[in-house]
């Protein structure tokens, strides 16, 4: 009935949504590709995002203390691509991508303004397991797009394809909505 | 541009994969929805499993130190409602919802025979974040079903409709696979 697979295969945990990390400091900014990024309390607000210790993002976020978490669509595929398989040591992949920056509220690392929304975040613990970071930060604003976004009722999802990613180049989005039914 | 939302509206992270969580021990067993799930590390690999301090579902992972996730579809969209919104407390959930445990090989918590795929986990670490705690663990065996999953290019998703949660009742789950191009 069930076939044992090798114990890292972590694509058995996809699709899920794939989030452009902004960090950096003192007007220098990077931006990656993040999915291993979870909720993880609401009081006080708080998320998590995992990062490999050996990437540039892991030496900003460890440096400033600071990202923004920016929610983006499927109009964005190539772009989350590119950084996501590029080093921000080698080049500013902002400009090469076209990407533009905008101002935060509470930190200095902005967000991106082709996002949906992007959230504000500040490290409160960095917890290290296996070859990765999990920075452990305060949520200190949500930014939306309201044509996207109803504070009511969450994400309109006929208009937000928000981007989930599967493994390699393949990325999918949400279908249709099902409500859950009462036994 | 972008407007304000409150900072606890962790909706603008969702959809999200939505799995089923079995922990317990002495032959007794619970089962409970959880969304706060993400993978950390390849080597070893390990995953994240956020769960609030007040279920008894924390309670059982606390005193057992195992668990396994489970990756359910659409077809149990009800059964995940039920589960996630009552306490074992005061129910057999699995008994009620009919759901059926499979045996796991490396731990006494066993999996869901009605699910698509099952980690079987051992608790490395317990950390807590506001209201929750964070259980990181080893993941000792990923189970598969091959009708839905190959080992060599991962979910086939014309079949596999992986349950994402949305928010309250509304659930989703992928649409079509769409391949980044390189710039």
């Amino acid at each position: 009935m069930f076939q044992r697979i090798k114990s890292s295969d972590y694509r058995v945990l996809h699709p899920r949504p794939v989030y452009l990390i902004v960090s950096g400091g003192e007007g220098r900014y990077n931006v990656m590709a993040a999915s291993w990024v979870t909720p993880l309390s609401e009081e006080p607000p708080r998320l998590g995002v995992a990062i490999d210790r050996e990437s540039y993002t892991y030496e900003l976020i460890h440096k400033y203390k600071e990202f923004t978490v920016n929610v983006v669509d499927l109009s964005l595929i190539d772009k989350v691509w590119y950084v996501g398989t590029r080093s921000g040591r080698k080049e500013d992949k902002i400009k090469v991508t076209g990407l533009t920056l905008h101002q935060s509220n509470k930190i200095k690392v902005p967000g991106l303004a082709d996002a949906l929304a992007f959230i504000e975040c500040r490290v409160v613990e960095e917890v290290h397991v296996g070859e990765v970071a999990l920075f452990i930060a305060d949520i200190l604003e949500i930014h939306v797009k309201p044509e996207f976004y109803d504070p009511k009722r969450g994400w309109d999802f006929k208009k937000a394809r928000i981007l989930l990613h599967i493994s390699g180049r393949a990325f999918t989005y949400p279908s249709r909505i099902i409500y859950a039914r009462s036994k």
